[in-house]
């Protein structure tokens, strides 16, 4: 038996047999044992990357009702099975981690709606790769999405059953040539008024649902004014909107700079979007009492 | 008679007989003829800046006790008075400026314990100049006060009172002289990646209510990447926290650049505060599709 | 008789004998009174843009032979003419205004070379409005239109004596619909340290011939941290490189700042260069005793 | 027999008969083997920053008259010793490394008046750890220091012994706690319009003396928009001014992007200064078509 917690390396699944091989890892296909065990023939594999494309080759080449079906086995976003916990355990962690497991009636009612307006439209429920998105753009590219026509949209659904497995894959089985998954969100602030950098700021991170700043975590800059760790690293960065907010003049205060009561600068928000789950951004701050400027950074 | 919006010229005034000279002025001095009678005796002033002079230094070579009564003279803020319009004209005006008149009951009961907390403490209401602050730094203002030993505080009343008479002459009286009691908010958009002013950029104005921002006004820049009008001008500016907000991402998508879906910069949030009413405060925006910065410029 | 210095009115023109008109414009088209006295035929000029149109037109629709004779006509560039004088007021001006009265011996060699060359292969002297030109720009337009065929370099011509005139004419005549013959170069330095402009700040302006920088001229930044005249203006924008450099170094220090021994800042040179002798160019600079930045400003 | 490209260990220090140890570091204080003969007698040292902080003790404890006769056996800066080769290695070897070797007549007369004057006023030679200066900073500390009065004077002259024979012992030892004797220049251009790092730009690095600018070296950003060796690492900064030149005309070219013939911004130069040569000075360059900006970053 596998906990989701342990790993498999790439070696161990290259060499156990069939039946071992499809229980190893079949579940990363959501109910789609099959397409396992159509890749434990092409084994050895010799890197994590090609185990992935493999399984992804098979579901491409598989007949259109197989490919439907498979699409069919994937739970409803938001939907009753995550309310009843009637979903595998990739799938529930999955809509934890974007917030799908507790939302309020009204945003359920919602994802309600969309799904049904999409399976009526589509035949099979709405799948997206949530680990890559924030719960605005799932909203916003569900919307999108409604507007496919149907070939378009056969597309796109099993494009992001590519990054949902391919993430499952990652985290389960580690070898050779892994695939790239993850981003890095990071920022410095330097104190350009005193040429070094700023020590000790507080930042906050925060992330837009619509009009409403949600927020995330806290930080405070090192000797480098880095922060310890990426202020998001080790998983994709969910497409979305966030805002950086630095407390500059408690900065400017401890160094003993005035600038009127209250400060001209005190708390910088930088607002921003990421785009590229698997990118990096960089998003500095420079400033001075009375000045600041930012960039996507290297 | 004289109504609220005539005004009236300082050669008029330098040669009313004493009783018009009163009746025309007397009310810049909340319910304190006495200190426009004594005026009418020093005339004739050459400038209106000497006229309001000379009035605060009869309110400040008064007896005590007339200057105790003279403040406790003043409404207090935001209290029974305003709310039945037992006030002169000019506090009606001055209090609705910054909303006053329209809090909510828990917002109107917070105003009311600070006031009886602070004429149990100095015998006297809470005298500010509303029209240079915003709510929020009104109520700072309040709790800072209230912490004041009875000289200090004495001293800040009487410093409201000049500020707040002076906007009263200068609203008042036309002449040689006037007093500054105007400042400017202006901001411009140049688009660094185009070597260009921003034109048609939609740009926001908030003010800020402890942590919630409250919308003021909006403007869109025109060809020289500036506002028509400055954002606060012809009065002074409100102490306070502010946020500018440019749809900076319309901007680059009307000049068919792609930095993303979402774009890395859509709204451009500057925050700052301003501590001078009578001050220029000029905050632009220097921006590419990947980076801005703003300062205190002049 | 008419001095260089005088001007005339756009109505005195219109309402001259053909005479008059001939004797007083004749001049701004090269040694081609045949131009003026044509255009005395077509008046009145509701503006001196229009006037200036009707004489170019004349120009461009005489045959061949009276063009090629028209554009022969023009002294070379740093020629002998130039050396000896033997040349029209204005071309004297002209030749002088970008140091062309006054090259070395090897500099003369070289113009003159380059002079025989150009004659040689397109029949008539090198044309340039050297009042929109650095010598450097002119030197690298020499070399560049020297490959061109005939077609292409007889435009190029007829284009360069449009300048010319536009520029003569508009010194000679005043009144309605002026063309724009000007530009602007200025600056500004703000001090985003003390968010404040800085004052009293000495600039100087070089133009680059080659890699060496000639110095121009200096000013220093008044109150408002701006130069009191445009650092080039009333006249059109030499094209060419050019390189400010301001003496942050010494505003710093004045502001008992220390940043090390040297200051890490001192001179801070801004080097762009202008391509279009009618714009404006706002090259400003925002620096900190640990930091700068510049661009095109409007 | 010990080379000068050997480096020994400071266990082997520790452990050698008290000859050996004198030989092997002794030349490390000009002409003073009695340092290291009374060093020898510390051992063992548990740090080669403690090694040398002995050797220093021993100089600073040493009677006056020693210490004059240590400081008069240093070869004069740029003097006849240095022309005639009449030094220790080590010496030849700095004085090379600033071009001291190489003078013209007219520099190696200035030195020579500056060397006189200054033994004249002192009794010692001018000593100064030239690995940490430009010929320029040089020269500016030669004239200030002959300013000084004897006590001053004395103390700045051993403080440059502590800098000359750190530098060498560094070279020369190897082992636990290596005193910090290295300083690090780096850069790296951003490109914010494309909001990427700036790939294969050209860099120049020019040191200043008097207002010329004399070449030292190029690089080229690599995919990381940096370069891949520090421009000036593994040894001291020469404490004085400097100016990276960025070819950011051919950049934006090689991109399509036009801003005029001439280019708005074609060469761009950097200037600053270094005063710490142990400190780590990032100057990198923020730039797009029309905008620039730097600052000493970390």
């Amino acid at each position: 038996m596998l906990g989701g917690g342990m790993t498999l390396t790439l070696d161990a699944l290259n060499r156990m047999n069939p039946a071992d091989f499809a229980a190893a890892i079949g579940d990363t296909f959501e109910l789609a044992s099959w397409v396992a065990e159509s890749a434990a023939t092409r084994r050895p594999f010799p890197t994590v990357t090609s185990l992935h494309n493999a399984m992804i080759g098979t579901v491409r080449a598989a007949p259109r009702e197989h490919q439907v079906e498979f699409l069919s086995g994937h739970p409803d976003l938001a939907g009753k099975a995550a309310r009843a916990g009637a979903m595998t355990d990739d799938s529930k962690r999955e809509q934890a981690s974007v917030g799908l497991d507790s939302l309020s009636e009204e945003e359920f009612a919602r994802f309600h709606r969309l799904n049904d307006a999409y399976k009526a439209k589509f035949g099979f429920p709405f799948i997206v790769c949530v680990r890559r998105h924030t719960r605005d753009s799932i909203l916003a590219q569900f919307e999108r999405r409604l507007g496919h026509d149907q070939a378009t949209e056969f597309a796109a659904a099993l494009h992001e059953v590519f990054f949902i497995t391919r993430l499952r894959i990652a985290a389960k089985v580690t070898g050779e040539g892994m695939p790239i998954v993850n981003g890095r969100l990071s920022t410095h602030v330097l104190d350009t008024d005193a040429g070094r950098p700023a020590v000790g700021v507080a930042i906050e991170l925060y992330e837009f649902v619509g009009e409403k700043a949600h927020y995330i975590q806290s930080a405070i800059t090192n000797a480098d004014g880095r922060t310890d760790q990426p202020l998001i690293g080790g998983r994709p960065l969910p497409i979305g909107r966030y805002e950086l907010r630095f407390a500059v003049g408690d900065h400017f205060r401890s160094r003993g700079i005035a600038t009127g009561d209250p400060p001209f600068l005190d708390i910088v928000p930088l607002r921003f979007s990421i785009a590229e789950p698997e990118g990096h951004y960089h998003v500095p701050l420079l400033c001075t009492p009375w000045s600041y400027s930012t960039y996507r950074g290297s």
